[in-house]
């Protein structure tokens, strides 16, 4: 495609791949053959669009003949738009401690939403109905703000999965106590590969409400969708959308990405395919010693423990973060385009490293 | 490009084309190129990329050296990051009545900016200083929302333009009072082929502090730039832009399309081309007995009277809007791509349907 | 009273009395009573306690068997509690351009509800039928805040007063648009003094939805109260009375106040006097020659036109506010401690000041 | 005072007492006199009148020269609008888990402020620098809400006191970080009598940047006070407090009655009572087998732990709260009009109801 002219000049190597993140990777080739097919005449703005339209069978597909998906921008959109649309003025929301919308949105929650959010410490970034419980209180309280929706995340921030039996009773808990579920699925699609279940079985079935898809981690340019799955919880998303900031104009260029993922199995041969790195490159660091995974490793993430020097010469070949520098863990991912060479590459590097440094 | 393997479908005609509005139109190829040149490898997400790097001396060499580029999603995400870096939590923002901001933002600013708008009515969509001076009073009086900031567009939402002198005149007395100045510049290029002068010489010459860099109804696939022309007026712009749910994880994919916008003079060839559409298409519309244009064509829009059921008709073929559903007024855009042969086939319909409708 | 111990002295005489507002006033002789009377002992906080409770009789009285009181702090807070009570997240008010939720309130309004108003100019500061329908459109429309209430003060900020008809017309219009009837009631009482009917003639039984009911500009030492006349339009009141930071713990202190304006007819007996005081001063200002009384004298407000010069001399004998810097007029305003002696002596000064300026 | 005429009636019995919190009782006399001692004539409204001016010199006597006093209605008031006077649009509040801030005000402080609670469990209520870096860090990192601010009580929601030590050790600490530091004083009195400290021990000389002076839990009828001890970290207060719906229009009748409490030595004559009430409460319990004291009596709080049905018979006695259903823990509280003959009644009741429990 580059033979086609542009004054924009390529300034970076695009042989080079980390293990920092799934949103360091570009577009998958076949979600860029989508919007190039979706680009060329005009198409009405702001989601009527035959894509958005079609889009609908799309996720129906998937999660079942209610369900509705309305694209956004970013998961921090997603997740606020979401949140909102299952909360009232004085409503908040029961969350692990870890959960993204609590550590990593720069309070767009609370900005934004205007949410408070109920947070539970958990061992492996997983809630329970004993630890929602613990949050889940003092209704008809004014001077509680009002519990109304639980948050999971599926795969957590922490790189585990909830197996369906553990969302079905997840949701079974909150709607017997009046709250909605939200699943903040920005990794869905790694879940689904580790489960080996469709998407529904862990969503519709199990009974959460609203979930936030990501695709950008999954290989899209950019875009993610807010997937109603129970529309009596909710009303006016498309106000929501709209009053959050997250509507695009030409909409048809994100919902033909999320077309081209979710149409054959793209979306799980890319996660199942960096999930697989995942568990290729624990084996691979399981076998040096000194470094220990920290973790169960359930979707494309890593957690490891290292020395504290080693990672930081590590990271002047690799790019990955630390996830606590107090502890000296790291994180790894990968992600839809890291090869196997990668892995194998990067392992041996980190047991020169270890090398050098216990010599 | 579309040999590439998609399981996505083209489902519209890529040769049908109206007059709805600029955002109806798709991607330019070049811009489509420059996205495939940014793709493959890995680059750091949030920002923190080559891409974004290299787009600051981009928009330094548009408006001077002290600019800073800060992409983000949509218009109304663009404008409520630079009104919420322009003002405190206590300010508000002067601004026509037919302003964006005012009237096609769902609330965005009031409820995601917590901002107050002092909207003014104009004869044209332009502020003057005597006009500003309607809601720019009060200071240091608490039962007032204090003015903080004066936001114009340009080109305005009725299709007309203003010129340097009038920005600078808006600047001065708007920095005398206190107030600092934003630039709603969704159609800042169209602006600037009508009046022929490079793009800082009506703002950051004029005075503008910060300005919204549209790109989308330019062509690009998704992006607008929040641009700050002077960076002692703003603070933490990166906070606000994440807690404002606009912050790209592949920011390079909205980065490089504005390298290949205005590396070159692509920006300038695609709006100066809408607004010959337009010239030429007003040209066509005056010599239709029953249609008046109704305001001065100084950019990509006719605005246009003619009899309700003549304006119906000819909605069943193309697409556009009615402005004004109680006067009969019609909005006509032309875009980027919109052809001669596009305007031509438009006119003689449109001459059609009166002909028929005065038989 | 002052015989009891305190620690605190006089800061003022008590004797001198001037034009400038209503709530320069301090608190009628029988409510200060009312709250020594309320004293003592332990009462449930937070509402819970017996005066609150009983002040639901006090306004079903006057408002009918439905009517619901949540006694709050101040005009601002009423205000902001009723008008989110009665929309949505992304629900819009329209009011007059001169309301004082839109001109001062800080912009609470907006940064404390989220609420976007949708202001019209209006004569006299009533809103008509016609006037509401220049803001109550784009239902459904994203792009627009919903218009899901309308706000009108009676009596307004002008001066003036709806008839109950006037009143009745505008709900019937609203509730026919799916719109909601807020009335602010900060001057409620004048109104009604003045037309001479019962207080639900023009509330209750015309339509309104959700009134705020004024008490501090009549003599109250602080509190109002949001009254809820049409229960089905609302939800989460004390919910939104708490988080609105309008939750007075000792709130039988408010509560009892109420209980002495609306038990007897205080209420009427203090607006009544208040307003027969504006009328006096009206008849004494209109024998004054260069004065013109410029709007309909209908409550406790006289708005008049004179020399800016005369005004300033004026000010220097008696607090009063110019209304309109630019125009020169100003305005008077008499509440439940005006004497006749009081008008008689102001209308003198005013007389001597002028004649002082034309000889 | 009750011989003065008024259609209120007395509701409650005037010498029932209890022991469910400080802010069910009543109004000191004291205090009522001096609002009496304000009335009569006119004063200028918001804050204009000249007890307010006065009130400046009083806190001024009590917190230093630069100290400037901002009377607001409630405590949420006091706290919300301190904490976004000393915070961004971009900040966050680190905060113990059990602060008021964070489980008493229905989520004013996300919804009304925006801001972030970054909230830490503490043994006993009290942060320390080391409790305080487990949330404040990510400067400058924009997924993180950005700490801005340390939020502490004194005395505690468990009813313990920081030493003066402690909070100069804390606000070393967050000033070294950046970090500026507000003190909620619901019950700072009740920890000045117990620390026996002048109030600017513990709060100016110890480094606080703006406190929340409690006023209603020490015998006002209602009023509290943001009192602002470093001018060089705030910005707008007046603003703020408008815009937050906290500014009193008949102010006098709030300041007058601080002005009664510290002008003399009321606040530490009732505060200082309340405080040796709950000690002869804690001794009596001491003595009754099967309740135990749970937390340290440093204020006017005592925690107990007794068996749920002893509890349950006992509030059907007199009034109290149990504070967690799960440990039958219950807090007794009590305030400036607490007898000794209350306590032991009280304590009486309670032995009698144990003995009839373990018979």
């Amino acid at each position: 495609m580059t033979a086609l002219q542009t004054d924009a000049v390529r300034h970076h190597d695009p042989r080079v791949r980390g293990f920092a993140s799934d949103n360091y990777a570009g577009v998958h080739p076949e979600v860029l053959a989508a919007i190039a097919l979706a680009n060329g005449g005009h198409q009405v703005a702001y989601g009527e669009d035959d894509y958005t339209a079609h889009l609908q069978d799309v996720f129906r597909g998937h999660f079942g003949p209610r369900a509705e998906a309305f694209p956004v921008f970013n998961g921090t959109g997603a997740n606020v738009v979401a949140l909102q649309a299952l909360t009232e003025r004085w409503g908040a929301v029961v969350c692990a401690a870890s959960a993204h919308i609590n550590v990593d949105e720069g309070g767009a929650p609370e900005r934004m939403g205007g949410l408070k959010l109920l947070t539970v410490p958990t061992p492996d970034g997983k809630l329970t109905p004993e630890l929602i419980d613990r949050e889940a209180w003092g209704f008809d309280d004014e001077h509680r703000a009002q519990p109304q929706v639980v948050s999971i995340t599926q795969s957590t921030e922490l790189g585990t999965c909830y197996t369906p039996e553990e969302i079905r009773a997840i949701c079974d808990h909150a709607h017997e106590r009046g709250l909605a579920v939200h699943l903040d699925g920005s990794r869905i699609a790694n879940a689904a590969a580790t489960l080996g279940v469709p998407l529904r079985e862990f969503t519709t079935d199990a009974g959460v409400d609203v979930l936030s898809f990501g695709g950008t981690k999954n290989g899209l340019l950019l875009g993610e969708c807010v997937v109603v799955l129970n529309p009596e919880r909710v009303r006016a998303m498309k106000h929501l959308r709209k009053l959050s900031m997250q509507l695009a104009s030409k909409m048809r260029f994100v919902s033909v990405q999320f077309e081209a993922l979710l149409t054959g199995d793209l979306w799980l041969r890319s996660a199942g395919h960096a999930n697989a790195m995942a568990r290729r490159l624990e084996s691979a660091v399981r076998a040096v010693e000194g470094v220990t995974v920290v973790r169960p490793v359930q979707a494309n993430a890593v957690f490891a423990r290292l020395p504290r020097e080693v990672g930081e010469r590590l990271q002047k070949r690799y790019r990955f973060y630390f996830w606590d520098e107090s502890t000296g863990e790291v994180r790894w991912m990968c992600s839809f385009d890291t090869t196997e060479e990668d892995v194998d590459s990067f392992a041996a590097a980190l047991a020169e490293e270890m090398a050098a440094h216990s010599a």
